[in-house]
């Protein structure tokens, strides 16, 4: 290990914490979260349409009621009638799934860092789309797994590329531990993975003996109410399923859950036990009551009400702004545009001009684990009102036409100075 | 990897999770949990003399004014209000540290499953007190870290056998990477470590490069009103400080905090990001409005006057109760008491027995990680009404004559059929 000598423990480090660095962009998401910075660059879902007054008075009655339990210590697996009431909500994804098998996790973040941990030594290759999402690169590169990313098109992974992709990794000798894949509304593509190529992916990893990671924050956020089946419907025995109610409710209680096969449900259960004794009962409970007493449901096609206007608004302001040659995702559902720009330009090494210029991105290298991703960006359109998404795309625009006039006047060279690539770990403002 | 063929995921997994094993004491705890037996196996906090109606209303403003802050995501170090409060709260300790320097975790469990993936690589060693806290083995142990015990007395860890476990530690190759040790009201020996130790023990490991790992869940809960000086007072340098409000306030909401050097900061909530993205920030401002608007140190005193009054219970009855020849601590604060039996005794086997006589406790060898502690158990005093304890040590009294009467009948060896030995996973009953 190399460098800061200021740090006296640096010889004593593990070898994974060499992968564990700040990125450079950290800094500039600091003056991104300024009221005057139109921020694209979060996934933070807009709040305000809760109803804060009936939730607050259901946290006062459970403590008031049940705060001895709530309050406490629980079970490493998560509470029974929280993981009935998951099972529900995955049915509407034709899961037919035990609460046996489910496990309650601190946001799916935890769920993702307990498969890694149980399923991944030093050097083994995970498969990913390209590109994938960034706090899952972060978690995978802590546990030292390498990223192998696999091309995906408008319909998402693509079968054939898989196939190409399980047997070059093997011809290195490399072990395959996980397919990763988030198949709606992927973040940060924005795309969505066909249905008939479910079942031939499902089939493609269990014939190769790869479990299937299969990450669904977004599932239940489709724009126009359709609700794809999980390849988890499709294979119960391969399957790892990554849920959370950070998007479809809130996220700062942190209740995410992963179901699996119940050998694996059982390894996830210690480990679990082993990272945090057990999540939060309150945060439970609370998740609980929220699912039995509210419109848990009207609540989501508000959501999607909400965002569908939003990534209408971001579509519209892309064709008005952005420069001949740019291309970019239309996503159905979610809260991304992933944009392609043209030849030239360096995402990473235009952020500080943009922050300037009173918008924020995040650079399209932040999603590849091998350095792809430089003329990328992704933004979304979660958190920002219509308005502010609208101004933001056109201070974007601005600082493009900017970039291409430095470019034609002395090169694409002069454009790349790039101030931090790669994963790195994932930072709340780019989940 | 052996065993289970049952599990086709088995050649996939990682060799850590090898170490992730369910003891088979788990499923006794689940009939020690039935109302009828007495457990003294439980670290559960007693928590009915919280003022649950004050609470109540406090979460209900939280929500009502702050909830589109309090149920959003937030920064992966914790909010600065609380790690500023926590600061006060440590300065009862002697500790002079800046909110810039801790961490927010899910739970010191948390922390302690960052610090050891920071520092620790698979075969590297961790020194820590002849017995320790069965969590902290099993986080160990998941990350494959070997563990030295080091002997302990009544004054706690004795600085000579750690200069001599450092030396023959080293002699036989290997690396020493933390001194994990409990210094108040341990769990689960009782013992607190003498104040004219402290600052040796942290010289030594300062001048032999190892870091400290100050454990300290119990600090504030001496039943004197005694409250020592942290091992982190006498070395900002070298000490990596754990708390807890899971003891002083509730576990529900499973916050704690780590306090480290910068360095060590900075790759910690990296690490925390990887985890969770961020502890959830509703339990964070719960907390944080706690400490400001409760008097959360009146509370301590009714817990300590509380749990003082247990521990008397425990100790009279211990004195009417016990075999002779059967030692046990005499805890000044915490939660619990470390009883040796005779020889001749194995606690684990004689788990079962105990539970059909209606009493459970935690055997030995769970607190150590080389098979110790077989004639030892860890009561705790901390759940139970007086009454219940009396009653649970006189049901154990009986149960200990049984085998008494078996060994002097067939012979000590008829009494050895363990049913699960070593720390394993912690389930929340052995916290």
């Amino acid at each position: 290990m190399t460098g800061n000598s200021l740090d006296p423990h640096l010889a004593r480090y593990a070898a994974r914490t060499e992968g564990m660095r700040a990125s450079a962009i950290r800094a500039l998401f600091a003056v991104a979260n300024r009221p005057e910075v139109v921020s694209l660059a979060g996934g933070m879902p807009y709040l305000a349409s809760l109803p804060l007054d009936q939730l607050a008075a259901e946290s006062a009655e459970l403590i008031a009621k049940d705060g001895r339990v709530a309050l406490q210590y629980g079970s490493g697996q998560g509470l029974p009638e929280l993981r009935e009431q998951i099972c529900q909500v995955m049915s509407l994804e034709g899961i037919n799934a035990h609460p046996d098998d489910v496990v309650v996790t601190v946001g799916s973040q935890m769920a993702l860092d307990l498969v890694t941990r149980i399923f991944c030594d030093p050097g083994d290759v995970i498969l990913a789309e390209a590109p994938s999402y960034v706090g899952a690169l972060g978690t995978f590169a802590a546990y030292q797994a390498q990223v192998v990313h696999v091309d995906s098109d408008d319909d998402g992974l693509i079968p054939a590329a898989l196939r190409s992709a399980i047997a070059s990794v093997r011809e290195s000798g490399r072990k395959i531990k996980l397919l990763y894949t988030i198949p709606n509304f992927h973040n940060p593509a924005g795309t969505t993975l066909a249905v008939h190529r479910r079942g031939e992916i499902a089939a493609i990893c269990a014939e190769a003996g790869i479990t299937v990671l299969e990450d669904n924050p977004y599932g239940l956020l489709g724009f126009s109410g359709t609700v794809y089946p999980a390849i988890r419907s499709m294979d119960a025995d391969n399957v790892i399923y990554l849920g959370s109610f950070s998007k479809t409710f809130a996220p700062g209680l942190r209740v995410g859950w992963v179901l699996a096969p119940h050998a694996v449900r059982e390894k996830l259960v210690l480990a679990n036990e082993s990272a945090t004794l057990n999540p939060p009962v309150f945060n439970q409970m609370m998740i609980s009551r929220y699912l039995a007493n509210f419109d848990w449901q009207g609540q989501i096609k508000t959501y999607r009400e909400l965002y569908a206007e939003r990534r209408d608004a971001m579509l519209a302001a892309l064709e008005a702004h952005m420069p001949e040659g740019t291309a970019w995702t239309h996503p159905d559902g979610g809260f991304y545009v992933w944009v392609t720009l043209p030849e030239g330009f360096d995402t990473a090494a235009m952020l500080p001009r943009a922050v300037t210029a009173r918008v924020a991105y995040v650079p399209g290298t932040a999603f590849y684990a091998d350095g792809f991703g430089t003329r990328q960006m992704r933004l979304s359109f979660c958190y920002p009102t219509p308005e502010r998404i609208t101004e933001g795309v056109r201070r974007l625009g601005a600082v493009l036409e900017g970039e291409q006039e430095i470019m034609r006047t002395f090169g694409t060279g002069f454009a790349r100075r790039s101030v931090g690539r790669g994963p790195n770990s994932p930072s709340p403002d780019t989940t």
